[in-house]
Formats: C-alpha cells, structure tokens, sequence
C-alpha cells in the first residue's frame, strides 16, 4: 500500500504532465503574404514545455516564446518570398519525446477580398440570428453551453443563418444596396448571462470563444465562405463585424488564461465607465483613462490586454486571416475607442498594408466631432494620430435624428436647431482627413429604430433618408428600415432586433415579397429602392463634392456636382408649402434651366423659385 | 460782367481745391519703436494731389501714396533707431505752393504698459457710461451728433465716465479684482439709430467716429490716460476694447471714403448673417462665406475691407499707438470672426512683436470648441491658423450656464446633462494650445445676466462662481454681478447694462458700499471676494494643473494643483446631501490627511468621506 502511494506520486506530474499540441492560432497562414513574419499561438498540455524545431523549406522558426501557464508556447516563424505551400510539421520535443503538429501554409487564390466600401455603396447592416433561418437544423446544438433556441423568447437565440442570409441577397440586390455588414458570425459559445434579471444569449456574437470558427448555429465557417462568395458574385461586398477589445467569458484562452495579463486585471470587477471624454482630455485623472480602456465592457466579456504583444499579434493576425480566409471586404471595428490605439494603429496598418483598398471603419459612440476625429486620420495635432480610415458617424447621425424631431415644429427654424443641426454637424468636417468615409447611419441594433425615433411620421423618415442617400459618407441602413420596422430599447435592445418578417419558417407574412408588404411598406421599401439606385447610377452623388447653405427659415439647401452633373436637394422643414428663390444659389445654378425631381420623375419647368412642399426633401437633377 | 464771370471761373477751381492738411493719423508716433516703419494718412481738401517731402533727421519717407478721392495720401515713413523725439514737418507741395502739418514723433516713456492679464488676474468689465457718473459736466455736448443724456431712458446715454470708474478702483480692488475691462472708450459721435422702432444712442462705444479721440462724454483721451494710470498705480491693470470690424457710419472717413473699397460694398444693403459656421465649413458656399465676413453688422455700423493695406495699416498701426499712448495692459477685440482673418493674424502679432507679454483676446460667439479653438492658437490643422493667444470663452460659459440650469433637477445626474456639460467642454481643452489664456465668464453686456441665467437661485449663483474662480482661464466679471444685479436681454440689451446703482448723481442706494448693499448683496460681495481674494493670493488656482474626475451622480470633482498646494473642488450638483468617499481620487489626495474650507474656514479633519451640502461646491485647500 506504502509502495502504492509511492508510485502514484512518482507517476501523477507525468500524468498531469502527458504532454500534447491540441490547438494552433492562426489555424493556417498562407504563403507570399506581405508580413512575411506570423507568430503561432501554440496550446496543450504542457505545449509550452517543449523545445520547437520547424522543418520546411522556406520557414525559419525565429523565437520559441513562453508565458506563465505552461499550456502555451509562442512560435516566431519568418515565411521566405519563395516558400511553397505544404503542410508544415511543428515539432516540440521533451527529451526524446516528439510531438507534431500539422499546419498547413496555404497558396492564396485570386478571390476578390479586402475590396473596400466607399461612398459609391450602400451599406444594409443585418443581425444573421435574426434576419433569415436558412437551415432550420443548425438552430441548437446540445453540445453547446447555451444549447437553445425560441423565438417566443426575445433574449434567446432564433435561428436566423449565414444560409438565410444568402437567399436573401437579390432581395438587397433589388433595393439597391451594395454591401452586407453582418453582426459578428464568429463562435460566441457563450453560456446564458443574467442581464439586468433576465437571461439572455450571445445571440448578437459580440463575445468570441473561439476566433477561428464561425459559430455553428449561423452555419460555420463553411457557410460563411460561401456567403462571401454568392455575395461577391452577385456583385455585393461583405463587411466583416470585429471585436478587438473583449471576448466572450467562455473563450477557451479565458478558460486557461495564457497568463495574468492576457486580460486588464483590476483588484475587483471592474466595468468600464462607458465615457470616453478621459481618453482625450487633457485634464483627466490617469484611473478615469484606465476605466474607460480597462475596465470590462460587461462581466462575462473579459477585456483582452492589447499591450501584452502576444495578444497583439493574435488579434492582428486573426483579421488578416479573416480577410485572406473569407474575402470579406470591409473591416468594422465594435466598441473601437475602448481599445489600446498603438495597438489599433498597428493592426489598422497590417490590413492596410495587405489590403490597400480595404476599408475600416469603428464605432466610437461619441457626442462631438473633436472626439470622434480622434479615433479616425484628423486634422488634430494631438499627440496621438490614428490612422484608421473612417468611423461610424454618430455626430451627424445625432444632428439628423435630433433635427428630424423638430420638423415641422416652430424648432425647424430655430437659430441651432432643427437643419441647422444637420448643416453644423457638416460643417465641422475640417478636423477629418476625408469625411467622405465616415459610414453615415440613423440607426443600428444598439439604438432605438429610426422611423421610432421620427415618430412614426413618414415625411420625417423619408426626409431622413433623403439626406443620408445624398450627402457625403457612405451610408448604411439598418434591416428592417426598409420595411418600417419600429420600436425603442425600452425595455430591451432586443425590440429593436427583432426577426425580419418572412424571414422564419411559419412566420405569417413575407416581408421579403411586394405581396407580403402593406401599401405603406412597399412605399417605404419603394422609396429606398428608388433613392439607392439613383445614388448607386449616379457617381455624382458620391463621388461628387458636397456644397450646403446656410438653412434659412427652415429651408435647408445642399449640392452634390462634379463636372458631370449637379443635383440639388433642398429640405422644407416646416409644416408648411415654401416657395424658394434660388438666386442666393447661383455659384451652383448657374447656367442651369429646369430639372427634374429624382423622387417623383416629374420635370421643374421654373428653377427661379422652387415650390417644396411641407416636410419635404425635394431631390432636383439640374438640366441645361 | 462777362469778365467777372471768367475771372469767377478761372478762380473756382482753385477755391474749390483750395488744399490743406486737416488731419494726419496716426496723430503721433515714438521713436525707439520695434516696427520701423508707419505709414501716415494725411487727410484735406486735395490732401492726395500734393507732393510730399518730409524734413527730418532720421525719418525718410519711402512712397506716397494715393487713392480715388484726391483729399487722402498716404505717407511711408521709416524711422531710423537713431532718430531724436521732436516735431516732423510734413511738407506738401503743389507747384509753388507750400502746405506744412506738424507730426510729432515722441519720446517712448517709461509707464508700464502691454502687461498682460494671466490667469493669475480677475477681470471686471464695465460700461463706463453705465458705471459711474464721476463728472457731471461731461454728460452731453451740444455739437455732437446725439446732443442728450436721458437716464430715463434706457437706450440713451446716461453720463457715466471714466473719471467715475477712475473713482471706483479701491472698490474694485477691494473685491479682489486686478484688471478692468471697459467697453470700447473712443469716440462714438454717432447719431441717435433707429433699432426696432426705438431710437437708440452708442452709449456701447462700438461705433467709434474718430479712433485717435476718446469720446468727451467719457472725459476724452486726458480721463483715459488718468484712468490707466491710477489704476496701474493700484496694481490694477486695464483691457483696452477693440473694435477692427466696423466703425460708425459717422465716422469722418466714412463721410468722404478713401475709396469705394475701403468699406465692403454690396449691391444693396447685406447684413451679416451672424454665422460662423461658413468660414471653417469646408463644403461652405463661397456667398455664405462672404456674408457672414462682409455683410455689415448692422447698417449704422460699415463694415471695414481689412483685405484694403491702407485699412490694415490704419487699424494695426491705432492699436499700437494705443497701447504706447494710453498704457493699456490687454486688447479684448470684438466680433473677433467677422474679421479678414490673415489681417487679424498681422495685427495679432504686431501688438505681440512691440509687447510681449499683452494678452489678446477676441469676441467669437461659437457653439462648439471647433469654432473656438479656430480662432485662438490650436491643435488644429487647418489651413488657416490662427496666431491669436487667447479668446473669450462662448463655450464653456454655455456648458456652465446649462448646466446650473439643470442643478438640483434630475437632469443633473443624466449622462451628458449638470456637471457634464462644464467636464466635457473641459475635456476638450485639447484644441487649444493654452486653454489658461482662454477668459473665462458666466455673462456679459450682450448676455442675459448671470443671476438671471440661473433662476435668481443663489445657491446656484455661487456654484457657478466658484466653478469660474477655481477652474482653468482668466476669470473676468460682469459689472453688478457681485451686488446681486440681474434682468434679461429681453426686451432689449439696455436691461442688462443698467446703471450700477451709488454711480449716479441721486442715486437711492449706493451699492458700492457694505451699507448700501442688502444682506443677501453683501453675502453675494463677500462671497465673491473671499474667493477672489483666495485665487489671488493662492497661485494654485491660476498657474497649478487642473486635474478633473468624470461626474458620477451629480458630484463633479476636481484638483488645482503645483508642487506647493492642492485644492480640491468637489461640487454637489443634486438637491440633497451627499456623501462623498474619496479613495477614487487618491491620484491627487495621497498624502493629505484634513482640509481648510475655503469659503466658510471651517477645518475638514476627516478626508476619507466628505459631505457635500445640496446645491453647493466645496473648495478645500488640503493640507497633511
């Protein structure tokens, strides 16, 4: 018995010890990529024990790097210009003992990716949980730590899919969008979380468990490809959600965490602050900053430490890879200010360098333009210059929605409110580098609907959509807007992310066909359609400048012209019929005699004085 | 006959062009100057058809030149370093005809003068006609173009003077103010303007008729020089009132213009649109652009053509002579935006190359810190870049005066609502190259007043002047502030430039003394003077770092702080009670073990928890 015991504690550590490689990230890379160098986040048992040699022509295993959980070894490994593809073996020894590890180098192919989106597309934001259920069989998996789905239950997971998602692209095809943003389609195996006394899934996929693998339930990696793809043919781009700052409580490196500061670590739970004034001002208190950026965006998202450089190198290397794996298009970034911006700036730069025309684009939820350049290439001479491309514009889409709640209000002419809100939130785009790429929004699944915010009132949902289709940005729109889907965040976001109807077995009524849409729904869907394929055939109204007066009484004047053409859209906030003089408009006008109303087909005969009706943004193409 | 009619018409011409030299401006100037060089405008009947020679050691005139209307030339003069104090003669000739003007060129004098106001300054602004009357016999003039004086009547002149604000600096020093700021002393000859159906005097001094002439109702250019010199005497400085933009349409030169270009001209009558939005919008038509700088501001008032070099000469070259003439300390400049911005910039740095140490600080009434920052020294990079030092602070006062408004409401613990409003404008300080230079204020003489702004809630009123006089800037107050003085610009702006009462002949009450004020005005006097009184003997509250904390539940704290002292300024912006635990802003309060209240005097023994009356901000030195 004595022996026994004795053995049993001689032989537990190589038991607990059994040593072996049961993950590596990126789980592929690919040969002649720009970067020629790509750091291998290898895990085991004891991976992190072992001394790696890798044997491939045209692969030099730089660095072997080691943290405090032994579970985790760091490849360094520089990629020669001339390697070929092949399955490299990754060797770790311990003594004699060998363990391999398989890791394909890949050829890249000449599938379209990193396309871009500019202000020549249109952007149509869906959650693919609750847009279409293309295969009802992927709904709920028992092997998963939330293994349910109900779409009785708002908070619950409802079977929406990648699948579905991809029937449905001739239906935006038809309306006239040009590029799909999914909420994030990476694995959130995430448990359910008791939010505010409710439990609630990851139904939204903003907490990753695992970067590599599209979550199951959407349809995984495969039918993620094959979106990209059936998008890509049908001339669509594909803008991928990302998630930098946190990942999901149930992540598998958070379950066994590399090391103590792979995650902001803090004496007790502590949640972000949600403000982002400390991270720019020059008076704050070095804690305020630290909340902000460190603290945990919600308890179950762990708030992933960018400075330490492994956890750099993987979340830089996992966009790549997305880019290069899927051929997504477009890169937005969730809850971009919270995050490490050298860190933003360094993996901003490594998918632009790879990708040159991709485009990127952050959502930094802020309340003036100072705050919102900073996290965008600015006119800002502060110390830190970010270099990401553009933004989600939340100043002017505030200015809008604010502004729409005041038309045909006597606040449509007031000194700061009403157009005036619109033209004052353009009229600081000087501390932009290009205003021309901020992606222009008026709502998403984070806010109240739009026509809920404009009160139900057609005229201001149209007018709203008029500017955003015809001033400068790159707009986007939220699925549903189309088909005047409504509601607020009270009590819930989940009101404002409910199934697009059509899009479920059973449901009722077919949202996606003219026959399934009211009068009124086909009217809106109508208008859209009519609008984005004018903007989609006619550069002027992206590539164009922009030109806005002063707004007047409530009247509210802009241009878009190149040396091609020049539309006019002139707003009437007031609730009642105005007549314009044009004469104050003569730098743009001149030279022109009669148009023609884009919305309505019908000619304007006189351009002297225009009749624009209550509520109303009358979109002129000027004609000679 | 037929011979007396020829004789007639061979002599009229020469009666008629009988020349002569009626004026020169500058009226004067100094050897010993930094800028070489000035350039005379030499005004008279066919003043530009001469010939002019000027006889004098060490002066040569460069050019003369001239302009459409024959009775103006313009004379460039380089003084050399050398060159003795005396009188120049100036000589005009026309064939035979000799015509001399004496020009005196001074001695500079010692007096100090361009001394700056810092931080470390309070400034009060006042209407000298509307402060004290101190000679009665200066009241009205019957050869002026508005004869009267009517205290009767609010928009009529009611006799106040520079000797009466002479007679008030002990009182002023006394509140702990170190700096006075006067609207604009010249000469206002205007007539009697028709303004909304009133007919309205420019007891305001915005409409000079004559810049090297202080008005004579005010006690002319004697009483000004008097009043700069008791108030250096005292320690006090002065902020002279600048006004580049426009004049009086009475203003001698506009009555024979130099040329049609010297003003802004229009087609026909155009107002300014009073909107700084145009200049710095970079989708701005260029007609919105010009109306904003080139409209007039109002008709009586004709808007100068900066961009016109004699204008720029003229107005840079009055702003130096006044400075060296009358000793002035600081140049407060109004309508600072409506200004040609590159002159701005050449008169900006004209006063700083003679002055170094002058502090500028113009007028732009702006809604956002973009605006703002654009016309002070910034961290923008904008094409245009301002050199001016420092401007009035539009924002902040608008983020303080909103959110006293809110205070004890439940919109003063919203998100972006009470104390947040004065944070975040903080938070942007950013923009500015020295956010210290800005001049702070909670109202003025086109402003609604301050205690009116608030409600008459004096809770709120010392709140916000504490905020003000421990915050970042120049502090500058608002004449009556401090005796409790309100009312709205409604229905005109003479409400809130009533008279000071105890300035006036007949006056009831004298304000001006502890025995005249009420209890609650000698609580307002003595509040504001204890903690003006405070600031200035405590450098901490001027040149120390301001550190600031998120607001969290309506509190809003924040530190001064150098290597000699910390003041903590923690407000309760609620209307109950609080409790303050103050572990989170251990950053600044390690070290310190009790405080002083610097308002009440009462010892703070216990710093871990401090209570916060309802309504109030607590200032407390901390101690160790």
């Amino acid at each position: 018995m004595k022996k026994l015991l004795l053995l049993l504690l001689v032989l537990l550590p190589l038991l607990t010890f059994a040593q072996s490689i049961t993950r590596v990230n990126p789980t592929n890379w690919w040969v002649g990529m720009q970067e020629p160098k790509v750091q291998l986040l290898v895990y085991g048992p004891q991976a992190g024990t072992l001394t790696y040699t890798v044997e491939y022509p045209g692969v030099t295993l730089t660095k072997t790097g080691t943290v405090e959980n032994p579970n985790y070894a760091f490849l360094d490994l520089t990629i020669a210009p001339d390697a070929k593809p092949g399955t490299v073996r990754l060797v770790g020894r311990s003594g004699n003992k060998l363990i391999t590890h398989k890791w394909e180098l890949k050829a890249r192919d000449n599938r379209p990716k990193g396309q871009g989106v500019t202000d020549a597309d249109l952007i149509y934001l869906a959650m693919p949980d609750r847009f279409v259920n293309g295969d009802p069989k992927n709904d709920k998996f028992k092997d998963l730590a939330d293994p349910d789905a109900d779409r009785a239950n708002p908070f619950y997971r409802h079977g929406g899919d990648l699948q579905g998602a991809a029937q449905k692209l001739d239906y935006l095809q038809d309306l006239g969008v040009t590029a799909v943003w999914l909420t994030p389609v990476i694995e959130n195996n995430q448990p359910l979380t008791d939010e505010g006394g409710t439990m609630r899934s990851a139904y939204h996929g903003y907490g990753f468990t695992d970067h590599y693998t599209v979550d199951k339930r959407l349809g995984g990696n495969a039918a993620y490809l094959d979106f990209v793809q059936q998008a890509h043919t049908k001339g669509l781009k594909v803008v991928q959600d990302a998630v930098y700052n946190h990942v999901g409580i149930n992540h598998w490196f958070v379950k066994d965490l590399p090391s103590k500061d792979w995650l902001h670590q803090w004496p007790s739970y502590t949640n972000t602050s949600y403000r982002y004034q400390p991270i720019t001002d020059p008076h704050a208190a070095k804690t305020d900053r630290l909340v902000t950026t460190d603290g945990w965006f919600v308890p179950f998202l762990p708030d992933l430490n960018q400075q330490n450089p492994y956890v750099a190198n993987f979340l830089i290397q996992h966009a790549l890879w997305s880019v290069e794996n899927f051929g997504v298009d477009a890169w937005r970034i969730d809850t971009y200010l919270y995050n490490d911006q050298p860190f933003m700036n360094r993996c901003n730069a490594a998918l632009l360098a790879q990708y040159p025309n991709i485009h990127i684009f952050g959502e930094s939820w802020v309340n003036n333009v100072v705050d919102q350049a900073y996290y965008v290439r600015n006119k800002l001479d502060f110390p830190f210059k970010s270099n990401q491309p553009g933004a989600l514009d939340f100043v002017l889409e505030g200015g809008m929605l604010a502004a729409l709640k005041e038309v045909g209000t006597p606040g449509a002419t007031g000194w700061d409110n009403g157009a005036q809100r619109v033209y004052q939130a353009l009229a600081q785009d000087a501390v932009y580098q290009d205003p021309n790429k901020l992606v222009t929004f008026l709502d998403n699944h984070d806010h109240n609907r739009y026509l809920s915010e404009v009160g139900e009132d057609v005229d201001k949902y149209k007018m709203g959509l008029t500017w955003m289709l015809t001033t400068r940005g790159i707009p986007s729109i939220y699925y549903g807007t189309e088909i005047l889907m409504k509601n607020y965040k009270d009590p819930s976001d989940a009101e404002v992310r409910r199934d697009f109807p059509g899009g479920f077995p059973g449901d009722k009524d077919n949202k996606f066909t003219v026959a399934g849409r009211t009068a009124a729904e086909n009217d809106a869907f109508n208008f859209v359609r009519t609008l984005a394929t004018y903007r989609r055939t006619h550069p002027v109204l992206s590539s164009g400048q922009l030109m806005q007066y002063l707004p007047e009484n409530g009247l509210y004047v802009y241009f878009r012209y190149d040396a091609n053409g020049t539309v006019m859209v002139a707003t009437n906030t007031t609730d009642k019929e105005a007549s314009l003089p044009t004469v104050r408009f003569s730098e743009r006008m001149s030279g022109f005699t009669q148009a023609k109303n884009v919305l309505t087909g019908e000619a304007v005969a006189n351009l002297n004085t225009l009749t624009l009706p209550a509520k109303t943004a009358v979109v002129l193409e000027l004609g000679k």
